[in-house]
């Protein structure tokens, strides 16, 4: 944007840059004028929502003249049930992008600190240097989250906030229940664990520590974009302590959560059967995704997401330039944004015809990365 | 609520009340055990969306696996076609509520000043509260904003925003554009004028001033959720220069506006056959409401908007009674919260049925309340 800023925004509005955390396909597209063959860069679900979820949506559309209900009432108790929890303990909200935000409002004053990954979620530290919180970023380990170095630096930083995404993204990594649970117990006083659970439908058993919804340590997010295929209407939710989830009645958009979208979010959860069909699509498209990579020499990092993360061997700039030759092929793919992950690019499962172009373009994306990238480039 | 506040929440956040700006007719009806036979508190278009909007929606849900364009393309688009402005001055979002929260927080630092009318839009209130702005609030004069007094206030305050809306809810009344106009000349410098507009579908001719879309005084706000009958997907948007429109981008929720809204919307406004369909039924309702009034002794003022404040000649107490009368018969209403607008009642238009329930229902809650009101409480 060259426009100038406008000389009556607050101080902290002023300090902001415009930012997009991520460039939409779609941009893109209107970019080159060449649709995607494939879209295998936001991690949505190529298997779509439940066909019960996509009729719930067209009952609601009729009805879009009505308010949407401020409480989610519906929505709430069916998560409640789902969960095993009272209402009181879960939160519906404007996707985990929405609630994030009212998570840093709530709980991050201007200069506070907060702890994350260096490369972990970017529309999480856009929401908390957007409120003047000061981010500090730990380092992955071994190409996963560290736990312990998370937490140690909350300790040392006095934070409000830690991150934690189990399963991670960009890398699809995960850590085991005993280890997030240990790391709930280590939270410093004073400090909210934030635990990212967007993919927990992706993850193997095991993965999440069991809900202890009293507990005032961690508040854990989830969402209906990945496993349930409804990324296109915004719906995540928290589940946490009764004063932690009450208190986004004081910052929330009351009426902020689309009629549509709360009973699409409440048919897919029902539908069990589909969100079954979607994860053995997910774990036979992550198998193909590997073996399409070891095929071409590359390394599938393990995922417990409904992405992998190929090491594409070398450097962020040679991933970066097998990015570019994939979408010049019309595929979208993304990439981590920090290094050492920066070599790897980061591939959404997708179906068989995804897939096939994947495998196709590849090959092709490789070798004009490497003829472009010089291999002294290499570390 | 009466969960503990949080001692981790920030200073403001902990000052905060845990508010909901309106309660829904759904929580009213989940307390009584009863649906409302009719529902006339919301200002919702009984006439429902455009049969086009509906498909849109249909076709979009079962796309809804997609992330929506953060951009909003071709939404944006539309709108800056409809309005013959460049896509530069107009951005939608989650409804007017979502946008006046983001203004707010672009441009009210804790401590600043805001003006707004004593009785107007509460969610506004609500986002300033929030953001830690201090209200300057004006009183209506003869039942209707006074563009002065709010010029006047926000140059004695130094205020940051001043907020108007013309049509005005909740009295329904409304200026001419030549007053809106000498309003936006007078804006101080520092200051922003709100323009909401969401009314203006309903208004007459001669209303809204033209758009000048490179005045920085001014920001207007417009919404799918009344004429275009759209409450439910909770789309608005904002009209203003270049620099105010791009300052979103440094807070906005960029993936917040579903995929369903922006389709349902782009195709709402394509429809203006409905829309004009629709303006016919609010003059027919408006006249209807004010008839029904008229007929048992009240007075409509006059409205030019999809509602009727209804000034039931007492005070707030009775007028109260008047609207719990209505409830206990099916009829869901509300009513200004300040005096003196609140000796008025405001009843939305409705369908011939809806008017055929209030006609039938407003002596028996008009006997009602002058049984339970003593006549004394009169001013």
């Amino acid at each position: 944007m060259t426009d100038p800023t406008d000389p009556r925004l607050t101080p902290l509005a002023a300090s902001l840059p415009a930012t997009v955390p991520f460039v939409g396909p779609e941009t893109q597209e209107r970019r080159t004028g060449v649709p995607f063959a494939a879209r295998l860069g936001a991690n949505e679900s190529v298997w779509g929502p439940s066909p019960s979820a996509v009729a719930a949506m067209a009952r609601a559309a009729q009805d879009a003249w009505m308010y949407p209900d401020p409480e989610a009432h519906e929505l709430r108790a069916a998560l409640a049930a789902h969960l095993g929890v009272a209402p009181a303990h879960v939160l519906p909200g404007e996707g985990i992008d929405g609630l994030l935000g009212l998570i840093v409002r709530l709980f991050v004053a201007p200069g506070d600190a907060v702890v994350t990954s260096a490369g972990a979620y970017p529309t999480f530290n856009y929401h908390v240097t957007g409120f003047g919180g000061v981010l500090h970023a730990v380092p992955y380990r071994d190409d996963a989250e560290d736990p312990e170095a998370l937490i140690a630096a909350a300790r040392e930083t006095g934070a409000k906030l830690v991150y934690f995404a189990n399963p991670d993204n960009p890398t699809g990594s995960w850590h085991e229940a005993g280890t997030v649970q240990r790391m709930i117990e280590a939270v410093p006083e004073g400090c909210l664990l934030l635990l990212d659970e967007a993919y927990l439908e992706c993850a193997p058993e095991g993965t999440a520590p069991p809900l202890d919804p009293g507990d005032p340590r961690v508040l854990r997010l989830r969402t209906f974009s990945k496993g349930y295929g409804l990324a296109g209407i915004r719906v995540g939710y928290a589940i946490g302590a009764a004063p932690v989830i009450s208190a986004f009645d004081r910052v929330r958009n009351h009426f902020g959560l689309s009629r549509v979208s709360q009973d699409g979010a409440r048919a897919a959860l029902a539908d069990g059967a589909h969100l079954a069909r979607v994860q053995g699509g997910i774990a036979a498209a992550r198998d193909r995704i590997g073996a399409i990579a070891r095929e071409n020499g590359l390394s599938p990092l393990p995922s417990a997401t409904n992405f992998v993360a190929v090491d594409c061997g070398r450097d962020g700039a040679f991933a970066r330039a097998v990015l570019a030759g994939l979408a010049e092929r019309g595929l979208f793919v993304r990439m981590p944004f920090v290094a050492p992950q920066d070599r790897c690019i980061r591939v959404s499962c997708g179906t068989r015809a995804d897939l096939d172009l994947f495998a196709a373009a590849l090959p092709q994306a490789l070798e004009a990365a490497r003829r472009s990238v010089p291999a002294a480039a290499a570390p």
